[in-house]
């Protein structure tokens, strides 16, 4: 039997978050984290809605998971993101010791492959799934916004 | 008269947010949020207790600000933190546009400033204030963690 769990199955309920930040007038980014092929947090991000520029969607994910898990180590998870995190999302990743990050588009002026932001030398990284379709809603969002 | 809102006395509130994380048995790192000489936030790192890498004191003093202020951006703020901000709590005050941070000990290891992440340009530093009164209450913590 063919494995339906791959990166792309997992960065789609990504991105259905995406379109949810989308249509709240947020930049659509949105996340989710995943242990056993499960799904443990899905966020968006609400940064506007809360005026709180710490409310990525990532943070607000790793909070949620580790809320799930019980404990602050997000080790055996992965985490899909629509965009490549900031360095802000990078550090908290880093202090969470996850597993493995995929993101989909990458931002080539405030990532944090860019910026230089160190992550846990155990985390894995994948970048590029479903890289057009989580830029086009980029683009389509803030083309909305001139 | 004599000013006596100086970098020392807001310090001394960020060290007394500090002192109650030690006694909860968190690393003791507190940090307020002024503007105009007014503190409008509070806070202590809260990781252990909260299972949550991104309780930072840092973290939840923006989320706090902002929440005060009604608005994402700190830019008429001060934060005074005790401990220097690592890259995750330097990202937030990217986006923050916090106009000043001010903390007391360094971190040689896994501050901001050996790691490079990047400040608003706007942000102005000051490093050092009450550096061993900050930098001992670490001291003591990890020794009675031995």
């Amino acid at each position: 039997m063919e494995n339906i769990f791959t990166d792309e199955f997992f960065m789609k309920k990504a991105l259905q978050e995406a379109e949810i930040a989308f249509e709240k007038g947020e930049i659509p980014v949105g996340a989710v984290i995943v242990i056993d092929n499960r799904v443990i947090a899905r966020t968006h991000n609400l940064t506007e809605l809360l005026h709180d520029v710490t409310a990525h969607a990532e943070m607000q994910a790793i909070t949620s998971a580790a809320n799930f898990i019980g404990g602050k180590y997000l080790k055996d998870c992965t985490l899909y993101v629509t965009l490549e995190p900031c360095q802000m999302c990078a550090g908290a990743l880093y202090w969470s010791q996850i597993s493995k990050i995929v993101f989909g588009a990458s931002d080539e002026n405030r990532g944090f492959q860019k910026m230089g932001t160190q992550l846990h030398p155990k985390t894995q990284v994948i970048s590029g799934v479903l890289e057009k379709e989580c830029g086009d809603l980029m683009k389509a969002f803030f083309k909305n916004k001139r």
